[in-house]
């Protein structure tokens, strides 16, 4: 099969290097790459958003660190590890929510720690094919995701997507969008609609841009308007990522995730969310735990537009996640299969220990 | 009782000669009036939807025609009842789906056939007094709509709503606002959450002001959050206003609307559509009967935005209403009282005959 992307999101060039990001700020008007060399300029790219997406974000993270490291390849291991904490902690700040960020800053401590006994040049050597293995790691989940969750779909289905949970947010085709490309490589002709999502726009912008580019037959919608496109027979299934799941299956996605799986109760279509094992939070018991995020009234008001929208010191309620209820969810999709109802992912005493 | 207004959306200057129309193309930034004294200007401002709402377009195209026959006051009855037809027929091409405004029209043609016998300027009083009839019926059926619809509400509570079917829709406090200022006259003290409304976003720019002007405590939301304030319990009932009622009750209105019907269900939340009887439409016997007219991409991919926020050539779905069938609805609320279910608004045989 040939993959249906021609491009990586994240990309390191080796020989120059440095590592290459496709500008997602840009998106979808400009398809350009920006080229950066420094900590400082990766946590710059971070911290604008112009990379994005929870496992692209760790891949990205990775790298930053194997080129954060280099200056200080002629010094001890102690001081190399000091050094190591310090850009860390940078690191870690340019997006303090995103789990991915600080899961990878401890995959590549921990390769540290292993090595070192190492010179330093190699113990360089180990971060960068630590990095490269995280990266292959993401893609074979998402390949995972790509196979379990086609299993579940019919060729000329109609799809409907919430979000960007694609091949711009990690380093293959994605979460949700993953069974999509996977069944365009193998000819399904799915017809997917992609809701706008606002306030940020992550459909429009960039969904909408993939799938397009995939050459998947798509179309743009208001959130507004799934229920219309549901009630008109045009979907036969309800894909989306998540951020987090807890351990009796409630999960937390983007804001409006939870209207589309009542939506989809209400007329009979099967809701899936599409995410690798490692988002069930095993320290969470239900969705009552998570703590949704509530950004800023600009976004709503003024973002993107030409002027203010709303009135001047208006109210504004502006949570960024919402948490669908884990009786509204048909299944998993994970890298490990598909888990159908009831939910349980409580770890056991085995996990535990491990 | 004091109103909560202290300004008309439509208001006919008798000594000037001129109909003063609040420009609604310029809010929520800035609160102005123009001034229109020819037909020509008045077709253009309805085209230009710097007055909108299905009620103030049908006070508007009353006093237009008033304004726009004055030029022949010198003509035959024949010759004036002429031009009538060639000036009403130039008016209901601004905004040809607009029902208010052919109705409007209609009322005045009576109005001139009925003093056929009469002189010309005693016509253009009759006309005259025909159009403040109108706005004055108007404003009889809002302030029973908000009668009726307070009678089912709380003092205290939580109410969502979508779209503009207030003050800036009509001659006094609307349809599905009414019920919300009738209440803040007598201190009921309601929190109203206000829809954005994707993609006009008639929500954020009007619906979001007039209830701020009117001290309503408000707060505003992207459509895709509806759920998640509905699920935290700050919601007790769900006004909105309606386009179109079909005889078994199914409801055209703003798209978005049948979504909060379905989430209102899930939540155990009253859903009310509030409106005039004459939104019954004798000739639609269910929704299916009703066509949607679907709008620009446009609107949603580049209206408002600084740059375009969508991908060139994407396909885009826009319907501009949706159908709400009549089994989630738990009651209209018109000026004649609560039609609760099950509804039945087929005329009788002896209305068909008046």
């Amino acid at each position: 099969m040939t993959p249906v992307f021609d491009f990586d999101t994240v990309h390191f060039d080796e020989k120059k290097e440095r590592l290459l990001i496709l500008d997602q700020t840009r998106l979808p008007g400009k398809v350009c790459y920006i080229s950066l060399k420094t900590q400082d300029q990766i946590i710059d790219a971070i911290a604008t958003l112009k990379v994005r997406g929870a496992p692209a974000i760790g891949i990205t993270a990775a790298f930053a660190l194997c080129l954060g490291m280099k200056p200080f390849i002629g010094l001890s291991f102690d001081a190399f590890y000091t050094h190591f904490k310090e850009v860390g902690a940078q690191l870690a700040q340019a997006r303090p929510t995103a789990v991915n960020l600080s899961w990878a800053i401890g995959r590549m401590e921990k390769t540290i720690l292993r090595n070192r006994k190492a010179a330093i040049p190699e113990i360089l050597e180990a971060m960068r094919s630590e990095a490269c293995r995280i990266k292959e790691e993401d893609k074979i989940m998402c390949r995972n995701i790509g196979i379990h969750g086609l299993s579940l779909l019919k060729p000329g289905w109609g799809i409907l997507t919430h979000c960007n949970a694609g091949h711009l947010a990690a380093s293959w085709y994605g979460t949700a969008l993953s069974p999509i490309y996977t069944g365009q490589e193998m000819g399904y002709h799915f017809r997917v609609f992609a809701d706008e999502t606002r306030p940020l726009l992550q459909g429009a912008r960039l969904t909408a841009f993939e799938l397009q580019y995939a050459g998947v037959d798509t179309t743009l919608i208001c959130d507004n308007m799934a229920s219309v496109v549901m009630e008109k027979g045009l979907v036969q299934a309800v894909l989306t990522g998540c951020d987090r799941v807890a351990c009796n299956g409630d999960t937390a996605n983007k804001i409006g995730t939870n209207t589309l799986a009542i939506l989809a109760r209400h007329y009979g279509i099967p809701f899936y969310i599409c995410a690798p094992s490692s988002t069930i939070d095993a320290d969470c018991k239900t969705g009552q735990n998570i703590v949704i995020e509530e950004r800023s009234p600009e976004e709503i008001t003024e973002k993107w537009y030409r002027k203010r929208m709303a009135p001047e010191n208006i109210k504004v309620f502006n949570p960024a996640f919402d948490i669908t209820h884990h009786s509204l969810i048909t299944a998993f999709i994970t890298e490990k299969g598909v888990v159908c109802p009831p939910f349980d992912f409580t770890p056991k005493e085995n996990d535990k220990k491990s």
